[in-house]
């Protein structure tokens, strides 16, 4: 999971993850991105970082490598960090306290 | 929003988190957290570097400085990946499709 957020910890690859998931059908090739501010090869670079992690999943077809995210993966990690967030939230009961 | 992941690309991080926020009132000091695998020197390095990034707010009493996880913060991280999770999955809708 750490690894995950490590991926996940650069601005142009957040960027990029939020651009291939919100792409028609959920997946994106380099072709398909542009002005993220960063060159075809960064792109094509932080992409494959973030598919090392398990973010991303590829498929080539032809010329082109598809991303889409991996399915499952970033829900977990949303529902990780909301879960710890709510446990922090979570008051002693009285009757906890009681006993 | 990247600088909080990287705070979070860290296993003893995410532990001393998931503690931070799963102890009693939800709120923790160095004195309260043992056995996860480091000293606490390292303990308290990791906390206030999870600090710094916005994840855990801290206050001083008396003797020990007590952390808690910032009120909001891990959910709106959560919720992002949710969200981006969650548009990767929308399909075309066949009106859209048709257009």
């Amino acid at each position: 999971m750490a690894a995950m957020f490590k991926a996940l910890a650069d601005p142009v690859r957040l960027r990029l993850l939020s651009r291939v998931a919100s792409h028609p059908n959920g997946e994106a090739c380099v072709c398909d991105i542009a002005d993220v501010g960063v060159s075809q090869p960064t792109v094509s670079h932080h992409l494959k970082k973030l598919r090392e992690a398990g973010l991303l999943t590829s498929e080539r077809r032809a010329t082109w490598v598809y991303y889409r995210p991996a399915p499952g993966v970033l829900a977990s990690l949303g529902e990780f960090l909301a879960d710890t967030e709510k446990a922090g939230k979570e008051e002693i009961s009285p009757a906890a306290r009681a006993s």
